[in-house]
């Protein structure tokens, strides 16, 4: 590697720089899209994303989704999900959790809901 | 978690189905894009997207993408790169290495090349 190369974007790193759960961050850009990275711990609140499929990937700890339905899935590190668009969903973490998020770059953090945890306009890290 | 759960996309366990390299699978889609998984080794071909974003996400092993410049990115496990649609690009594995890719469904495996390495319709894993 020379000074001049591009640098990639390294989640670790990216993920240091995270200082509040439920406060995801930009770290790159694709095709409309944007990827994410979150630290969360306990629940976020009851959403859905009405034009928007939400692809979530645990790096670190353990993500539970839970459906309306009374379903729900659990995502451990090197494990994925996609949450339909319209579908109602809460994430939750017991423990402190890394997640990488691929959604498009329209999509609300909390979707049709509006809270005190809701960050409107997320920040490149 | 009861039998009618969603169950989560695990990636090792996709990865231990592919057998040949340069070879990708989808294992999601969202937003009119797929979650691909390959395992490389050596070199593909140079090639371009025209119309296509491209990132590469290295689960294990190392990546390098050379660029026609002379510059190249070296991406280890946990590290990503998005190459820019049109921007000619090689990827080169020196040894085994598992990379997980996120691209809209339209991407042609080796862009505006066709070769005796292409795959033309990936299937699902």
């Amino acid at each position: 590697m020379n000074d001049t190369d591009p640098r990639p974007v390294n989640l670790a790193a990216k993920f240091s720089k995270i200082t509040r759960f439920w406060t995801p961050g930009i770290v790159a850009e694709a095709n409309g899209q944007y990827v994410k990275l979150a630290k969360v711990k306990g629940e976020l609140v009851w959403h859905a994303h009405d034009d928007e499929d939400e692809m979530f990937l645990v790096v670190e700890g353990r993500l539970t989704l839970r459906f309306r339905d009374g379903r729900s899935v659990d995502l451990r590190p090197g494990e994925l999900y996609v949450v339909p668009r319209g579908v109602e969903h809460l994430p939750i973490a017991d423990q402190e959790t890394h997640v990488l998020v691929f959604e498009p770059k329209s999509t609300a953090h909390t979707g049709n809901v509006q809270c005190d945890m809701t960050v409107d306009n997320p920040e490149w890290l």
